[in-house]
């Protein structure tokens, strides 16, 4: 699954009616589902684990569409090892 | 950016360290990290979004390396239109 697809799968189904309720709605709808997720993971199963993040993965797709900005350009950061350090794996002293 | 890829490389950075914290701590950094979100939504510039954007998407896969789950997989529930009604764009009633 390539990440620019999957969010412009994400604007296609969703953006218009995202974009009316307005940023602040998406930014609590995400905090919503970071909430489900972390329920999820205390006493949810696999599957619903599953559902959650994708839920989550969504609605900040949602936000980056609304924010016009690419999550592609946003993980790239980490794709070389830690952004702060260079190192994989990671020899930052705990922050 | 290849969502499997991504998360492949957060694990080979931050896996061990993070596997080590547990899973708790690392609901708890993607919560603060969706914070710092939701403030540079409302008052950052562009780049400071676009940072946080991968912040959260980096505890979010640390998140799905530990639970043994992909975010591909997770993300694939809304490649071809929402998993509700099937329409793109959707066409669910709010909920």
């Amino acid at each position: 699954m390539d990440l620019a697809l999957f969010q412009k799968a994400i604007a296609e189904t969703y953006l218009e009616r995202d974009a009316e309720r307005g940023m602040s709605a998406t930014v609590a709808w995400l905090a919503e589902e970071v909430g489900e997720l972390a329920q999820a993971v205390r006493k949810g199963s696999p599957a619903q684990q599953l559902h959650e993040l994708g839920d989550v993965l969504a609605w900040l797709a949602s936000l980056a569409n609304q924010l016009d900005l690419s999550l592609a350009e946003a993980a790239g950061r980490y794709a070389s090892g830690c952004p702060r350090c260079a190192g994989s794996p990671c020899s930052c002293s705990e922050a």
